[in-house]
């Protein structure tokens, strides 16, 4: 409705929607380093950690992004440049309106990105809403970011690691048909790497995992994070529907009653409580 | 609805109503520097000065706010502490719930917050709207923050004019009423100060301003910014209507065609175009 140039933005909420909002960032040192550093490719990923934020609440209809950065006043000009283009490109390829933000100066680099969605509250799909027994399941790659970093550090510029990490895809589509089915009973994104997602997931709905990975999944989730990919869990009796509706999704494990999760703690990573 | 502890959270949005989001942030070395910073009162700054901007939008009622905040691995580990107690505090004063956002590791600080809130369409007051003729008001100090601002850098902690720099009140009350009164043709805050208010609001009125401040406000204005005061106009009619429904509110000059406020540009500082 109105973008930047008033004080505010404004947007429109659907009737019966519900608004979903998430704020992720990248910094300097933390999360990218300038000597290895795309600008353009940096916005796309700022805007995709955060729509990927929205997948993981479940059918959820980007409504815009708010944006701030910061630059150092001797960073090189075109950086700035740089980076409002490829925030605007990416926003344009994944029709997101960029409401409103801030170019600021500041001592080191910063990128802040606020993402507002809508959703109906019956395609809202938490993280506590597992059950024991329920089968737990992730969708989109693992590892394929961390070893695109390890190539970046590394002095490769392209490939499709280094594009795994600096492009992830958020997995908008996915939620939607996961929610939208009522297939998923709970959902999370993985985008702190999958152990840690199972863990939070498992938490949150007062349960702990029994895992049942393939040696090559577990292998990479040792090493991942930053893949933005989704972790569900769904009743045994969906399972099959679940890879007919998402052909990549792979098993991890199921959900067990936290007292069976400790009893079974001799046996190492089986579970979280 | 749904707070930090899932990937995003959920608000309602009143039928009837828009959304309006901002997002501002405060960087070391271009806002403050960590010498003279109380974290509590820079995490007050920061929630303040984007409910400014939601009053600067009209009749606005806060929905919430997001909130990221950065520090570099040296820093004390109490900033973060205070920073947070300093927000809860003060959200919960303007009874704002806080949606989520994150504390990331940063190579110099930085808080980024977003304000969602929402309105009836008919309550929103843009920038544009001032037409030529119109009185051009203004609510709110004029001048205490940078005063405030200079008292710190020279070792000062109290007072009132530090407490104006860090506390600086959000006029939502103040804009409610000129938006619902129907008395406000345009509305702007004065967060860059007031004479880059006035300019930005004659711009996208697409007015000059012939200005008949007083002495005093005069010299105030050369060197303010950061009161997050107000500036509207009002039809010339509605000038008694104002005075009595605000008090407080000065008049800072009048809306001139761009033709008119050309023809007086000899005379100085009394217009923009």
């Amino acid at each position: 409705m109105l973008g930047p140039g008033d004080d505010a933005a404004l947007s429109r909420v659907k009737p019966g929607h519900v608004l979903v909002s998430t704020q992720d960032d990248l910094a300097e040192g933390a999360h990218f380093e300038t000597r290895w550093t795309d600008f353009r490719r940096l916005a796309h990923k700022l805007l995709r950690i955060n729509l990927s934020d929205l997948a993981a609440m479940g059918a959820v209809e980007p409504v815009g992004v708010l944006v701030s950065a910061g630059f150092p006043p001797q960073a090189p000009q075109r950086w700035a440049g740089e980076f409002l283009e490829g925030l605007a490109e990416d926003a344009a390829r994944f029709k997101v309106p960029v409401l409103g933000g801030n170019l600021c100066r500041a001592r080191k680099l910063f990128f802040t990105l606020t993402a507002l969605g809508q959703a109906r509250p019956k395609n809202i799909v938490k993280r506590s809403g597992a059950r024991a027994g329920d089968i737990l399941a992730g969708v989109g790659p693992i590892g394929d970011a961390a070893r695109g970093l390890a190539e970046l550090k590394a002095g490769k510029t392209g490939g499709r690691f280094v594009k795994a990490f600096w492009e992830p895809q958020p997995q908008l589509e996915a939620a939607r048909v996961l929610a939208e089915s009522g297939l998923a009973t709970s959902l999370i994104d993985n985008s702190d790497g999958l152990m840690r997602s199972c863990e939070l997931l498992a938490q949150e709905s007062g349960l702990g995992v029994r895992f049942s990975l393939g040696r090559l999944l577990w292998q990479a989730a040792q090493a991942d994070g930053e893949d933005y990919g989704l972790v569900c869990t769904v009743r045994p009796k969906d399972w099959s529907r679940l890879e007919k509706i998402l052909p990549g999704a792979y098993r991890i494990g199921v959900m067990w009653t936290e007292r069976r999760a400790a009893a079974r703690k001799p046996s190492g990573f089986d579970h979280f409580r």
